[in-house]
């Protein structure tokens, strides 16, 4: 990690810059992966199932019989915690439903709001070293909760054609109705397209790597929702005096763990603090398991000192990171200054990782400066919220004119008709 | 009006169908356009003003004198209206505000989320025949709601260099904190990239052609949020024998004014009421100014005769409409059936008109079939929604062990040690 003391305010552009992507290459062989799926359907799948995930495949649906025969491999210490933790996701999320308030604006015009499901949805959960169940239930679990009747998954199958048990079932606990053993663009090109196997859904959920990215890019432009614009993972943690030095280490490694490109930042108001928590870094780095991968994020990481929390605040809202924590005992004040964050932790025992698998908050979260403009995802991301009214003899009386004098102003004079025929036959009544 | 009598299901799909729209064609030269004005900001903002709306500015931003002399040309009359029209807005769209429920998922772990404003927006109203003052209402009033701090507006000047008072006048009132004198995708570009004089923004909202569509749509690939996939406008009115045929006539005509691609489509499970509507449209449409462009419209649209209401509810389902008007005595009956649609207006009295105008209800909504996965612009468009978590010691201790157990099955012990260093403090103190 680089350190930085005190750099002038012109310098904080530079250093909340991210890495630059440039998937453009990418769009024109994930297009033809798209236009392939898109017109041979099962068959391309097949097709791409053996050329990438080197896996010939003899059904891409997982039966009912693989999905309990994977359920009978998951410790029942793993079920107790992925239970615990859906059980958080679940308490937290529901409490995300809007209640159907209905408004009277004027006298006689009501108006309200009502969330209403998507009603097919798809959710996409990598394959590669980790099984990334836990981010079944950030999706899974709201999905659920919304109410969405086609909930359906896809992943890669490992190598001899098989779904980690920990998928399948976190899935099926979920509720997830349909399991496919499809990774890759042409997984998202066949949410989007539909197969004769995999229905299309409306909306696509979840993380990848750079081909899904850009296959969930190109799917949205042609009318296929998706969550949110992705980017690696990142942490920014502002840590006072208050703060716990080896916890705070922590938190960086396992932000730093991610992969190489993801990114940490660490902000203080106070020297001593950055060099013990540096110093902790080095040494929890050691015992790493992924220490390589946590050692290339690191890389592109900094640590930077400024004169107080508050300038520390204003760095942040500048960076808008993905996760940020406030590692002091008094996090709590610095609240209403936060601008732009996707998850915000606070205090010394609030760590991402909570967030991340059991507190009850979502992980899918705006990486990459996207939290100034997006929200992670919560139960609003699984429903429309559809405005209704209801208009009474009085309400149209009570509006009647004043829509009348804007349509015509606006030279739309058959708006203003809609109601002058209805106030017209009021008034004979 | 092509008219179709109890279609059966297999047909539903094609009359579903809008009219495809191809905008590749377009591509690239609106990405020279974006291009140009990400390199030469102001300098190409000038020049194709004058290349596309020939005028030659001396300047882009309306100033403070501009503004009040446009204000003073406005009639009391709608000034009066546009007033009335913001208060329902307001109180509608202020009542979306969500609550921060402090949820307690489990004994110490405590999750809220907080609404925080888009510190940056841009709307942009587009110029020609109609000056839609009506659109900055619904974007410039939940934007003040939400506390965004800024709040740029961009339309294209008239030939003569002015912009209309009535959008002068809404802009002002509802907020709007500076006004400038560019359209079509230079615009777009402008407030994606910003220029000396154009702030950049973070999320780009409003209407407009198919230039301003395509540059909305390649500037959201380069992290620029947009309010939603724009399309030509619509309604489906489902009218039963207790709709007045006149008033449905109306509000047919009133969406099919909007356009030549318009679509407007008529749902009844009575076939001499569809028949007593088109006899009224055809006498209604010869007195409208915009005759013309309604009865293209007219030609790309529908009347469906189905056996009963809940299918004619269904086939709604299947279309997923802008706007969907439900002309029945008994209209709220059937809300509960109601999947797919942006904005619902139910009984005799609840034209498309009000909610267009003045109701309180947004009218920026989503068209073409994505009100199966896109709501309507609402005051969520205008925040995000932030997660916030703090654990106590309590907190941690109690999910602390199923974080550890997740941690590990997903391979990723950093995430684990960052629990486990903080149990064994607190299993030391």
């Amino acid at each position: 990690m680089k350190t930085y003391n005190y750099p002038p305010k012109a310098e904080w552009e530079s250093l909340c810059k991210r890495a630059q992507i440039d998937t453009n290459r990418l769009n024109e062989s994930v297009a033809i992966i798209l236009d392939d799926v898109k017109r041979n359907k099962d068959e391309a799948l097949y097709k791409y199932t053996q050329l990438l995930d080197n896996v010939i495949l003899s059904n891409i649906q997982v039966s009912e019989e693989e999905i309990n025969d994977g359920i009978a491999l998951v410790s029942e210490e793993l079920k107790n915690s992925i239970q615990l933790a859906q059980k958080n996701i679940n308490i937290f999320h529901a409490s995300q439903k809007i209640e159907e308030k209905e408004i009277e604006t004027t006298q006689g015009v009501k108006c309200w709001r009502k969330s209403i499901a998507i009603e097919k949805v798809g959710l996409y959960i990598p394959g590669g070293s980790a099984p990334l169940f836990s981010t079944i239930l950030m999706l899974g679990e709201p999905a659920n909760i919304a109410g969405c009747k086609e909930i359906i998954l896809c992943t890669p199958p490992s190598k001899d054609g098989t779904i980690n048990p920990a998928i399948l079932y976190t899935a099926n606990l979920v509720g997830v109705t349909k399991i496919y053993k499809v990774g890759g663009a042409q997984a998202i090109a066949a949410m989007g397209y539909g197969t004769e196997t995999i229905p299309q859904v409306y909306k696509i959920f979840g993380p990848g790597n750079q081909f899904v990215t850009k296959a969930k890019e190109l799917i949205q432009q042609q009318g296929i929702a998706i969550d949110m614009p992705a980017g690696p993972s990142e942490v920014l943690v502002i840590a006072d005096k208050t703060c716990n030095p080896s916890f705070v280490a922590a938190d960086l490694l396992s932000q730093a763990e991610h992969g190489a490109d993801s990114q940490v930042i660490l902000l203080s108001d106070d020297k001593n603090i950055v060099t013990e928590v540096l110093e902790e870094v080095d040494k929890q780095l050691q015992e790493l398991p992924r220490k390589e991968i946590a050692s290339k994020a690191l890389e592109n990481s900094s640590a930077i000192v400024l004169d107080s929390i508050e300038k520390c605040i204003e760095f942040s809202n500048k960076y808008a990171p993905e996760h940020l924590i406030i590692a002091s005992e008094t996090a709590e004040n610095y609240v209403s200054r936060i601008m732009n964050a996707g998850s915000v932790f606070l205090g010394n025992y609030s760590c991402e990782s909570a967030g991340d698998y059991a507190s009850g908050t979502n992980h899918t979260l705006p990486t990459y400066g996207y939290a100034k403009n997006y929200s992670g995802v919560s139960l609003d991301s699984f429903v429309k919220k559809v405005t209704f009214q209801k208009l009474s003899k009085t309400g149209i009386i009570n509006i009647g004119n004043a829509i009348e004098v804007m349509a015509e102003a606006e030279g739309l004079q058959a708006h203003k008709n809609a109601v002058t025929i209805r106030l017209k036959t009021l008034q004979n009544d």
